[in-house]
């Protein structure tokens, strides 16, 4: 999915496949209990985002999760996590079958997150963006009691207008970094991240989520590239004016959230570092995966609770891992 | 200058043109001002001891340096910093030539740092372990007045066992991590790295130098390599358990190091980087030289004066660059 113009900056392809599962069923495919299956891959921080969602709002009985290997070949994600190498409740080898039994010519990228709709084994959806978002306002009906509002209606406009920014410097900012092909595409890119990691510190210094006082979407979308920082964007992307560790603010926030179920208990270090250095060869070609960094500071107490807030809002944390 | 050996680990090749330069020229090269010229990078680890012995033991009139370029292709050195390419006292484009006019059929490394013998135009000397210590030992008629002691005869014994593990385990231990050809050599060389590391934070923590109480070749020997260890052996080398920045005790030893005049004052982070990153294709594939770290740091204050020593001895500072 990495295509650099001749520019050398790099430009993600957006194209995904934008069907909706939808209360109304609009599109074919309306929510339903055991029908459909969500794919991930620990390692992606776009998959990342539905994981938490998924979690927070207690939908783990309702949407089965499948989970890709951490490492993929260029027929990209395989379920080699799996007993015999197969999805058990797909039964397939890799991701890609499902894209094609949607679209027999599909050619466009493999990626995760992916909702394949169990009964066909078809694809239905892998457009990352409006995936938590329909979790969010589309499947409410199968949200667990206490289930936290994480897009509500009032605070839906600043909301869009944070996770705008963030999705530009930010979450997709580390890849134009890494993934440059020219120095300054890179400068750019490192330019434009910092600055937007410098605005958002000074945002989050007196208040403890990004937008009012709860956990919302766009603490979901900054979280899944902080999560990352040191592990693979700081050293692997060349994004090192500073580890996440040296930005107070930004580290604390990231630690609080971190120890707020749902959040880090989704984090898996080891397929995040092992995806990055071993997949991305024409960066790292030894395909060598660094020991560091030394992830118990995570653990640390943050002190934001000093800040307020209510995490769950007028809802409650999900119930802890089993 | 790198090669991999069947079990993955890098060995650095130790052949070096050990002719010396001494007070009694038994090798045919007596020690005598203006006849030499020492040749380094600034990027350059091994080099940047011997700009550092020179500097502290005022050597810099008896003995003239050349300034290699940072980068350089695979036939080694170039004087591209010098107008018209070419070293204004050797005349020659490429250390290469200084090799080669010593020994026509040379074909082991052209490496920094190496001594030239003006007239001939041949180097005498690339042995960068014996260069500094016959600074010291050999040069001392040239010394200047005030020059320290780097390396007294009492305290030879301790300063050689300490630079022999520095040597295996930091010194070229991050280059043994950097350049290893498999996972299992490279985590081999991280935990020996960081063990050692700790080791000497442990040692370092109630003592102001690593020998004895005033400065001597063991720490110019350490400091040249924690000076780059955040800009290049981090990220580029996968020396990531920690940046030296949270490293307390050693962090703040290199930043006492670095703002001692003859120590900070040799370091050129823009060489550095630009050396590892542009060089090294082989694990930077696309040259893009890393914008970070910020190195403000190194001249915040360290309070390492409260641990005593006397970082000259009986002797005083070199003077400052003009």
């Amino acid at each position: 999915m990495a295509y650099v113009n001749p520019t050398g900056e790099f430009t993600r392809d957006q194209r995904y496949i934008g069907t909706r599962i939808t209360a109304d069923g609009r599109d074919g495919f309306p929510v339903e209990p055991g029908r459909y299956r969500l794919v991930v891959s620990r390692a992606c921080p776009w998959a990342n985002r539905a994981i938490i969602v998924r979690r927070l709002l207690g939908l783990e009985n309702a949407l089965s999760m499948g989970v890709a290997g951490p490492t993929h070949d260029e027929r990209s994600w395989t379920f080699d996590l799996d007993p015999g190498g197969r999805d058990p409740v797909l039964g397939i080898e890799r991701l890609q079958e499902a894209f094609l039994a949607r679209y027999p010519d599909y050619d466009k990228g493999i990626t995760v997150p992916a909702i394949v709709d169990v009964p066909t084994g078809e694809v239905v959806t892998n457009d990352f963006a409006q995936i938590t978002i329909d979790l969010s306002l589309e499947w409410t009906s199968l949200h667990r009691p206490g289930a936290p509002r994480l897009y509500p209606a009032h605070l839906r406009e600043e909301i869009d207008e944070v996770n705008e920014v963030v999705f530009r410097d930010v979450n997709n900012g580390v890849y134009r970094a890494g993934f440059a092909g020219t120095q300054e595409a890179y400068e750019k890119a490192y330019a434009r991240l910092f600055e937007r990691l410098d605005q958002l510190s000074a945002r989050l210094e007196r208040q403890r989520y990004l937008v009012g006082d709860t956990i919302t979407e766009a603490d979901v979308r900054l979280f899944t590239t902080l999560a990352r920082f040191d592990a693979v964007y700081h050293g692997h992307f060349k994004c090192n004016r500073s580890k996440l560790t040296e930005m107070p603010v930004l580290w604390a926030y990231a630690r609080d959230l971190f120890q707020t179920p749902g959040f880090g208990d989704t984090i898996d270090f080891d397929h995040i570092k092992r995806h990055y250095y071993e997949v991305h060869r024409d960066i790292n070609p030894s395909g060598i995966v660094p020991l560091g960094p030394d992830p118990r500071g995570w653990l640390t107490p943050h002190g934001r609770e000093e800040l307020g807030g209510r995490p769950f809002g007028d809802g409650t944390p999900p119930r802890p891992l089993s």
